[in-house]
């Protein structure tokens, strides 16, 4: 599986976003390679949601920039510019595990996610719109996260569903913005705009939109081009202490696989369908739509 | 010990206020309980002391809380808008920590404390006025911290006594703010308005005093709505990172309780009070009164 | 040797700072007593380079602090209104790191800043100008850290050169400022002014420069007058938590040696010097320069 290649191009920025024809094996991925970057642009219609094919296309995505060295630097965004990831497909919960198993062989998005914060390429997740649930923990996966000030909206909203996140947002959270603020976000399952979610640590820096783009490229490719050797022992040293064991991430990851089965929270989820959950007009406000599960 | 219970009352909160005059066996506190949450309001004249009185009702709160599951969520404020909780009372030592013991089994506010972060529970702290000692590290034993930007003022002075902070406040400060902000809070003794604690990660947030008991409400009532399992779960599993060990909070504890016992510090802190140490009045700059304790 | 001793002083703090003409033993540093707050003034032209000079004179202040108890903190400044400690002397590796090891027995300036953050003598970092390298690892070993809002920049830029910060600096800024923005940090190389500084937790907090001695010197002043077997107690307990293990310092000043000997470092050093690393001018903006090394 080929990466597409269109090194070195010279496209303003504006059109490189809605050029991206040329050839990819990925079914929701658009991919860019420029002096050592690539660029991974997600977009699985209608909004986003991390099912199969876009797990699939991850694996993919890593396992190719494990096995050569052409590029030290991955930034992911999304076409989609209102839904960065908005969470996993609770209706295709087995298969989406199993697409992530093909790469760590366990059926569990959180030890996909680890995987990708422990390899030695640089992550960097750029984010418009919402990234919610998997969404935020994929972001809080890659190694830096940047969001656009006006648009992206964070949220880890598991426990409204009576679910817990799975992907090791807990883990990230609890280690990054301390007891009270991580409780409040994964208890509350409230959307937390850039700002704030930038003012709680949760994310590096919320930066204007129009910004944004060229903000990313100009340090990834900053990056990509310092020597690779004492950046993957930096990282090293930093997971050494700030990424949870696999141990921690399999336990969060089966918490989820247990409740997730409960009749309890089938209903939940059910009625939560019901309202507009997993469909794109109701979840710009999925805050709100939460309070309303008990009506 | 019944707990004072007025459900789904529909009186605006300004009137309830003033208005909890229904039976109650507590001293010190005022409780209502409303859809799954319990109100707890804190008032023990003249200036929120946590002596024995407060220390035996917060014990019956928390066996309440624990002996039955009709309060998912339960927000502790006080009554006194200058004085959340000042501090331990220094003249009954013996007799507040012997209080303690009746949850715990140990003399220690830093275990009752701990006690409260561990409970399936959550806990809000809505701080409006000084929280200085034993007040601040009550709050940082919550879960979550709000507090009124214009009035909360937070501080741990006990360094200023030649004392340590006996309650957690170490344990939780040095995870939650870093060492350099930890270090600064533990030892300058200073006191530190909502919005700076905000900022250095103290608390969760600063809210405009006439916003706070209004956001706080809407967020408890917002948590108790939701699948109270997967909360149970997600707190434990914070908890297993961010709470520090059993050990941790009785080694400071037991620091506290011997240098208390110290015949310089006994001096110290009688002088202290000759200042205005324990009084309310002197004791709104209670920053600027520990710089003469030495003339 | 003996430090300096203009206790009591009352001359205004401009002219202290261009008065220090007492007797002095150091080569690098004027110090300054006054009512158990010892004040160091670096000084080494032409640009504060961490070389053997700095280091013996800062070992030789760190016995001093420990042999006597007469300063209960002391605080670090420059007299170089433009470099606080630029970074170490990449010409004199292993002479700067032999004078370190007249402390701590080994020869790394990890373990010689770890030594400084783990004794009893309270330590605040006063930071104007540029605090790039070691220069920021000294500050983060420092129990404090304030910076002049307009004058202060920070930067860990070693892996630019292929290094990676020896002296403590991974270990402190993982622990203070969370996964994503360390990384960042690391790996960007990036200047960062005083504000984003403070705003990522990296410092306790920017202070506009003509406040900024004044507010030092007064928390400086205030701590030494409290009693010090507690807040000993303190910095013990804190450091239990926060402070990295000296085998967390040795391993990343290993790997700092291990580097810096392999020669496309070497090549990568010189290109660098040849650029204007190392020199005053040119370093004004060390991020921008370090973009230039592959041209």
């Amino acid at each position: 599986m080929a990466i597409g290649n269109s090194a070195h191009t010279t496209l303003p920025l504006n059109q490189r976003r809605f050029n991206m024809t040329h050839p990819s094996s990925y079914e929701t991925l658009s991919v860019r390679s420029d002096r050592g970057v690539l660029f991974v642009e997600m977009f699985a219609p209608p909004m986003n949601l991390l099912g199969p094919a876009l797990v699939r296309d991850l694996v993919s995505v890593i396992e190719n920039l494990q096995s050569n060295d052409s590029h030290r630097v991955v930034v992911f965004s999304s076409r989609d510019p209102e839904y960065f990831i908005s969470h996993v497909d609770v209706t295709k919960v087995a298969e989406y595990r199993e697409a992530a198993a093909k790469l760590t062989g366990e059926a569990s998005i959180g030890l996909l996610f680890r995987h990708l914060s422990a390899i030695d390429t640089i992550s960097i997740a750029q984010i418009e719109g919402r990234a919610r649930g998997a969404g935020s923990e994929f972001a809080l996966a890659c190694d830096m996260q940047f969001a656009a000030t006006e648009t992206a909206v964070f949220s880890q909203f598991e426990s409204a569903l009576g679910l817990v996140p799975g992907g090791g947002g807990m883990q990230h959270l609890v280690r990054t913005v301390g007891r009270g603020r991580a409780l409040e976000i994964l208890l509350s399952a409230n959307d937390f705009p850039a700002s704030l979610a930038e003012h709680y640590g949760w994310i590096n820096r919320a930066i204007p939109a129009v910004d944004l783009a060229k903000f990313v490229e100009s340090l990834a490719m900053r990056i990509a081009a310092f020597p690779s050797a004492a950046q993957a022992a930096i990282k090293g040293r930093v997971n050494a202490v700030a990424l949870a064991s696999p141990d921690d991430f399999r336990t969060d990851s089966d918490l989820f696989g247990k409740l997730v089965r409960e009749p309890a929270v089938q209903l939940r989820m059910k009625r939560a369908v019901q309202l507009g959950f997993q469909s794109r007009e109701p979840e710009r406000n999925l805050g709100e739509l939460l309070d309303n599960l008990d009506d």
